[in-house]
């Protein structure tokens, strides 16, 4: 959906539709910017480092001299950083928290639960309205369809600017109150993701040196990978239930087989620390007694850590 | 397709068709021998330990007292056993190596490129013809069009078995005449699997800890497995070209989310050895001067160790 306000003939959205303002302009706070003001809402932007602005505000984006000026010139503030060390920065100046006083923040910026439990804490102890959200795709997806969103805290206040936030594209899943939430997610789903592409780059590390290049393993690799989705499915299932069933792939064979790669590996002097970490778990799985359960089985040996 | 040979009425094939012998009866070897039945291609059998081929007798399977009297029963002989020690522990054997003179064996089994090698070698020295392979799919794709086959060795002695060997269904590729060549597509495919699933099984079992089921996460884990296809093959050109573009996602921002899961993980006393091994790789890309190079410069840091 879009959200449109009337605007006046610069193109400049009048103040009497929906304002919001974009603290940060990276790739993915120049991507927001940019979804808001396609969508016709009243942006204000502000970047630490001057400069960022030029192409947001030749498209009527406002320009604010300091990020308390930016945040008292809309009722959300949406804020896309590097981290939480940065929003900190950015929020915890007494002028800022000053002017976010009975206004809402959307945190965008990427970093752990804690850190978005933290900051919600002290919102709340500020008078600020809080959201936590985190950003599962790509800077060119935002403001089209393959934009994946996630949001949490609290509802109503999900409820209440999920219009203006619907501008951004795609799809927004608020998934509870527990500011650490979408955090928690992002941080399970970045970790399939990086550890997916490290076993992918050592994996053409290996295949290049018995002389197979990326692009001939590419298309069987794309094979493998376009399996992932529903075995994922399936262990959820197992894991959830306690089942962990082996019978078509015990851990002992998928030991095995984690073997051969270490050995295939370290013949030819390549790094194999990524499966002998995995191969360690599955092992030790095997050692409690556990070998024709599935590998899946490796979920309960790292939770009871 | 389908391979058909004249049967007799009790359903046994005439020895005027095309003939295979499997060695090794676990759930893989019955299932390739089981599409060989179906096909109507006179199927012997034999395994190591007695008593797993009942089904396949009942369904026209033609049990071998030992490996000897299995490979001189037919022109080709398929061998699925656990891995190159199993197989060498049949082949092997004076009276086995004898009974394959002048017959083709296929080696199914996975293994390392260089036991695949080896075994050609062994087979070159007593005139026994030689294909390796490798199944890429599990037992019940066998006999499907979801079944995956890797074959290297002779080209023209490909050529002349395919026919038969199409009886296993599937996709059927022949990678090369190097005998190492079908292991090598084989681990890396594998590597890149097994890493996935411990990144999937760390990743659950962190999200459990912040009170997320596994259920909750795998509608977002199969949208995140989804995106890796269309990624491996852009990386795939990266790499090859070496370009490593991080205009997008330097590697410098992957290793700061990296330290985020390794924070988040190790927070709720969960080993994240597995995101260390790819953080550490990071790193040093990053310490050798690539910070605003893409992660896939990281198969570059692996190959040159």
């Amino acid at each position: 959906m879009s959200v449109h306000s009337d605007q006046s003939p610069t193109g400049l959205a009048t103040p009497t539709g929906p304002t919001v303002t974009v603290l940060g302009l990276g790739p993915m706070g120049r991507a927001l910017a940019g979804a808001f003001l396609d969508a016709g809402v009243r942006t204000t932007v502000w970047n630490r480092t001057p400069g960022r602005d030029a192409d947001l505000t030749a498209r009527g984006a406002l320009p604010a001299a300091s990020p308390e000026e930016a945040v008292a010139a809309s009722d959300l503030t949406v804020v896309c950083v590097v981290n939480y060390d940065a929003s900190d920065a950015v929020l915890r100046q007494d002028a800022v928290t000053t002017a976010l006083k009975g206004r809402t923040a959307v945190n965008l910026s990427a970093d752990t639960p804690e850190r978005a439990r933290d900051t919600a804490a002290w919102a709340d102890r500020h008078g600020i309205r809080y959201l936590d959200g985190a950003i599962m795709t790509p800077a060119p997806t935002i403001g089209t369809a393959d934009a994946v969103f996630l949001f949490s805290g609290p509802q109503d206040l999900y409820g209440e600017h999920q219009p203006v936030l619907a501008a951004l594209g795609g799809s927004h899943t608020h998934l509870g109150e527990d500011p650490g939430r979408a955090a928690a997610y992002d941080i399970a789903l970045l970790d399939i993701f990086w550890t997916a592409m490290g076993g992918y780059a050592h994996a053409v590390a290996v295949a290049r040196a018995e002389g197979v290049t990326a692009r001939e393993l590419a298309p069987f690799a794309e094979g493998i990978a376009a399996i992932l989705p529903p075995l994922f499915t399936e262990f959820a299932g197992d894991i959830d239930d306690g089942t962990y069933s082996g019978e078509l792939n015990p851990i002992t064979s998928a030991a095995s087989t984690m073997a051969h790669i270490v050995h295939a590996s370290e013949a030819h002097g390549i790094d194999a620390g990524l499966m002998r970490v995995i191969e360690g778990q599955a092992r030790r799985v095997i050692a409690q007694g556990h070998g024709g359960d599935g590998f899946s089985r490796v979920v309960e040996l790292l939770g009871r850590s």
